[in-house]
């Protein structure tokens, strides 16, 4: 690694996005990560990996990030987990400055980059290059340290119908869900919270996008909301209860961010960041926390 | 009245029913009611007024008290407003144990009966008897006395989708919601708690209760949730925003009651009540509020 490549203005960005993101009309979302990427002239991977269909990935996101402008683009099919530990491919991923995850199933791409040297590299060009990592529905659960692996979206919470996977670790101290309001995911995210109460709950919206830039701040974008739900203080039977019953939840805390909503640190708000100007505004008390971990640097390293 | 009926150990019952209730089977919660009443010897009044249809209303509902063991009911069809200031109909809802209204749509019950002879009797009931009032559906929505009027169940909440009328006031600082996890209708209870957070959302699934035993605690019966919305600690842009946009919300605080939670007010767990034996378990400060606010005896005098 050269480290005189290493910019450190470039605090590198998460965009997780809820899928069904618009790519036909206004693409603010997708513009938005090429923007972070660094713009027209940026290199950016598609990683097809969570898909059955990578032809279809690959056509559907080299077609839009070329409408914006993007030519240097690296398709990354992982038919394979050998693929994923191709040294050439993943040199070639290390020096990107933007890096894709497509829909799919989020375990299917766990088994197939999780621990590999391509998911190393996703790692060193965020930390690295302070590169962009962007993720829709599977791409976006797979982002956080313990992944939403399975689970019903019930009407009701019930003990043992989520379980979770290893993620990819972007994130820690989460866990995402996608399709939230769309698919009505509150019961299975206070599933997990509830049995889970070290994880915060982020629920995205389609067409949302909860925009990180690590170590600042957060931004939410895009027609919906981000619904984090914040189990620390929450008094619960869980414990107690059998699997399939809906366990008691008092004080579980709900937070609802729609788009145009952005906060940054206390301490970031007057250094060089690329949030908009309204993330000035000093987070409430209890976004805090939320902020402190979901911008932590590195919490992998 | 004769003061020497008023039985004080009768605390007068709330039977606050989300709809769909069971009337085939168990009748878990009509039996709960009728018992509550005082059981088959009781004598219970019928306000068909919220429907349309008030003889398939009274055929289901006395029907169903029938096979129950009650006999003497009491049919109030309300097809006008004058009817509900009928002095001798007045009297005799007033001599009632118990007093059922059917669901339809709660607009029309307040419409026809709201501050008439009849509202009069089913508090005085309530108040000098002991009387139980149950709801279901509308019925249940009419109860509180800010009362969800109309409203859109949408994904998400939104400034002025939501109005209250006037409801019957059996307790206030709440708003209640029915059909409420089978109809998605957290967004709208949001958008409620989120413009007028002096309420607290009630939202009661279908065949659930919220059983209020007056003064002195409140249970969960049937097979779903009550969940309960706090916005008092809210932070939000409500007010800044123009109507049909998302609110930002910051700390709400959600409370999920699932069939089998009960709890009593902290200075009445040693006292006579009806409650069931795990309602001493000492309610969540959380919660205590809510319990002391919706065990109000008489809000309105």
């Amino acid at each position: 690694m050269n480290e005189e490549a290493i910019d450190r203005s470039q605090h590198g960005h998460l965009v997780i996005i809820g899928g069904h993101e618009d790519r036909e009309n206004s693409k603010e979302i997708l513009s938005r990560f090429v923007e972070l990427c660094g713009g027209a002239g940026s290199r950016i991977a598609v990683i097809t990996a969570a898909s059955r269909v990578p032809d279809e990935m690959w056509h559907r996101y080299s077609t839009v990030f070329g409408e914006l402008g993007v030519d240097g683009m690296l398709r990354v099919d992982v038919p394979e987990r050998a693929t994923a530990n191709d040294a050439e491919l993943a040199a070639k991923v290390r020096e990107c400055d933007g890096i894709f995850m497509t829909g799919g199933d989020q375990k299917r791409l766990l088994a197939m980059i999780g621990g590999t040297l391509l998911d190393e590299a996703m790692h060193a060009a965020l930390k690295n290059r302070g590169a962009c990592i962007g993720g829709t529905s599977a791409g976006a659960s797979a982002m956080c340290g313990h992944m939403l692996a399975e689970g019903k979206a019930d009407l009701l919470p019930e003990k043992g119908s989520v379980s979770l996977g290893a993620g990819l670790g972007f994130v820690q101290r989460v866990v995402i869900d996608q399709h939230f309001s769309e698919r009505h995911r509150l019961a299975r995210l206070l599933t997990i919270v509830a049995q889970n109460p070290y994880l915060q709950g982020i629920g995205i919206d389609e067409n949302t996008a909860l925009v990180v830039e690590r170590g600042v701040g957060i931004e939410v974008i895009g027609g919906g909301t981000v619904t984090i739900v914040d189990g620390r203080n929450l008094i619960s039977n869980v414990a107690d209860i059998p699997g399939g019953a809906t366990p008691e939840l008092i004080d579980v805390r709900l937070h609802l961010l729609p788009a145009g909503s952005s906060y940054a640190l206390p301490e970031e708000i007057n250094h060089p960041h690329q949030l908009p100007p309204q993330s000035t505004r000093n987070a409430p008390e209890a976004l805090t926390d939320f902020l402190r971990n979901v911008t932590k640097r590195n919490p992998v390293s």
